[in-house]
């Protein structure tokens, strides 16, 4: 985790909940909350006319140093839904090298009248670097390097809790890269908090290093019970008992840097289908943070099958970062 | 025609209006009921105060895999006027290539909420590709391929009647690049559909070449006289009588490729001047769907002459969108 | 000051009101009026909900040669507070050169319904070439070329009157590279004209030669007293009694095309130190366009310090913006 700051020790705890980073610090009560907030926006969502005036006046600003269409699109629309003004930025990283610092360019915009900035960085900790020199405006960490992706793992936490009612108690896999994915380790923060039974699966070389060593009762930083998370290199083992799979996108360059042998040898071992999924329990939900690279890691038949609640992970992030953006504001108005 | 999908076949009758991918199952009825709706809101235009309520809470998405500053602009004011929220996702080739599929992405965006996704994409049928998979959104197809470009197509029908009262047994010149037109190919469809008579001509290397063999009495699958229209090699022939001439924009790449001999020796016999313009009736029309090579296909004295109506043909696009976006919208909510 | 055409003779006095293209022609009565009403606009901007109906149904476009995320935004947060529709068109240099003319593009965009188009190019004069071809349509030089940046120089003025009640009479060092900076010939026009005396410091070979020649009460050409700009190469001597310092980004480029001997040798001359602000008043303004190069032309310390006025420059900008769109929007109603 070579990330650039330390994300308990960046930000102090009374402003913590000023902006959302990770949720490393995330207390159940916490979590549902916002999962019960995102009821009441999932139900905007449904409406003939999708449009509150809650931020009315209101300003969120993407700033993506990654180009992202899908959580971008996201945000924005949300920010809509709810009436305020969303301003894009995309920074590509020649434009980005050649203008100001990174925390200059928030200063900027908090100081143009920004409420909340959604950022995304391919660096580890540029959120929290951000957040710690902002006095008004909001962060929302939108994925920063391999590091942290909350409002991912938040609207599986929803995805997970709308199906079956609760998160405890259930068997949880999460299969294939692991290590360089900021989506599992934010999931492994919010499940094991929420007492589900996660289980990492994926080729050796993908697993963390800490996680192939045998805990024995460690604990997270909030005593989430670490010892809840389990290590399984077959997908057939792992998928045995299973109420929710998680898929993630095997990004290319991890067989280009020799991490994997090759595409085919990794679908071969790691793809996601029909035969796999019969392995686990029958109502298993089928999960993908996307973009999918059907074919690879997710079979087609399984990607649109009838276990397959990827779309609604999409709807669902919209109602998500809805809630985000009124419990961010909204309690910015209280300071 | 290397289309990849046959465009009569691939979407079923039932649906087809969900959805504007082209004009060639397009009766004269239908498209004289959009052109009227177009007139009510060319009147909202010209409104101090230029904004209705009507879209509000929906949301519109411009997908475009090919950049196009004038058709996206036109969507997002017409989808601003509206009160629609719009959306802008620009994928060029290569964030594309990496992304995930066509089909995948609109899934995705329909899932985001995307009422109606206007789509602009390098390839002939990719939006009936999407078309086929989306439950609820619409879909309007902003330019495919050298295929189709129905909105073009029917702000000019909208631009010809506004000028003449009827479009009916008017002489239509579309000079230029026919065969890799898409806005020749579509408005072949809907002058013909609405009783012009069409002249197509350019160099024989740039007209289709089952355009350049005699009809006797052939018919487009509504029934439409595709024999009333015509093929001429010589500008200055297709000129006498002409009514509207409408220019087409010549690429570059025709010269590379071989297919003209010399961008000067196309403007030699075929750039729309003074002199040729004077061939046509006193009050012809000039159109041109922009952008334009001013000096190459056109010259600047008719371009920005008394009769050019090019700027009109941007005003009404705007108009013209509104009136798709409405009626798109009004009829989701029948369903 | 290689510019396409003459600001004075290119736009007919009459009209010149509809556009803001520098600031060489403005009398002080009617500076006075936009700071004024740029002072109710930051009214607003100080509200919890910052929204007012203002420009509803205007449309602004932001037409964009050259990437600029802080001006863009400006203009954007500006226009979105009065509830004009904004729409972003951003043409890098190998895009807009495949599409078609300057001129075109602003016919068109006026044709599609722009209220105000704010350009940004990389040609001086280009927003004075679009202006005359606009017969309804505002524009606004959002920076052209080397020529000139006049909404920076009215926020900058802004921010001065802000902290002083008044311009006159003041000492204001401009430091860094004269020859080059958009932002100091705007500056000069409007703080000669508000009766500052101003100091462009800088090394020679970034001053302009006309600059370095003793003056003998030359005016400009409303009059404004051109005797009252001093140069100084010392930046020790020039910020003696100064009452606002501007800072001026150092360009790379300067550095590689040989004005100046190395980044090194520029920053232990001219950067802007705790030290060197010491020479000034007391209660000097440190002031910087941004982005800032910290540690090259200006101290991280001295930017983030006490005296500076670099955040409050981005907010008045958005104000002075609003004020603008809203002045030019209700002028162009009475025509």
């Amino acid at each position: 985790m070579s990330q650039l700051l330390d994300p308990i020790e960046s930000v102090p705890s009374y402003e913590r909940r000023r902006h959302i980073l990770d949720l490393d610090d995330f207390y159940r009560g916490e979590t549902e909350q916002i999962l019960n907030t995102t009821d009441a926006m999932k139900e905007v969502m449904g409406r003939d006319i999708r449009k509150i005036p809650t931020l009315r006046g209101k300003t969120i600003i993407t700033l993506f140093y990654e180009p992202s269409t899908r959580t971008r699109v996201s945000f924005e629309e949300a920010g809509k839904i709810l009436s305020a003004d969303v301003i894009n930025i995309g920074l590509s990283g020649s434009s980005a090298a050649k203008g100001e610092s990174l925390v200059n360019t928030a200063l900027t915009l908090q100081a143009a009248g920004a409420d909340v900035i959604v950022v995304r960085h391919p660096d580890a900790g540029a959120p929290y670097l951000i957040a710690r020199q902002l006095e008004h405006a909001s962060v929302i960490n939108a994925g920063d390097g391999s590091h942290a992706h909350p409002t991912q793992a938040l609207l599986d936490l929803y995805t997970i809790r709308s199906a079956f009612g609760r998160i405890q108690g259930l068997r949880v896999v999460i299969t294939g890269d692991i290590l360089h994915s900021r989506v599992a380790r934010s999931n492994l923060w919010g499940l094991t908090a929420m007492g589900a039974q996660v289980v990492v699966c994926g080729p050796p070389t993908l697993i963390p290093m800490e996680m192939s060593i045998p805990h024995s009762g460690s604990a997270g930083p909030l005593g989430h019970p670490m010892s809840s998370v389990t290590v399984e290199t077959s997908l057939e083992k792992a998928m045995y008992g299973a109420d929710v799979v998680m898929v993630l996108r095997l990004q290319e360059e991890r067989f280009l840097s020799g991490l994997i042998p090759s595409l085919r040898e990794y679908s071969r071992l790691y793809q996601l289908d029909e035969e796999r999924l019969a392995m686990a329990k029958p109502n298993v939900l089928v999960m993908h943070p996307g973009p999918m690279n059907e074919g690879i890691e997710i079979s087609s038949a399984v990607a649109h099958g009838v276990q397959s609640v990827i779309q609604n992970q999409v709807t669902n992030g919209v109602a998500l970062r809805m809630a985000l953006l009124y419990m961010l504001t909204v309690s910015n108005q209280d300071r």
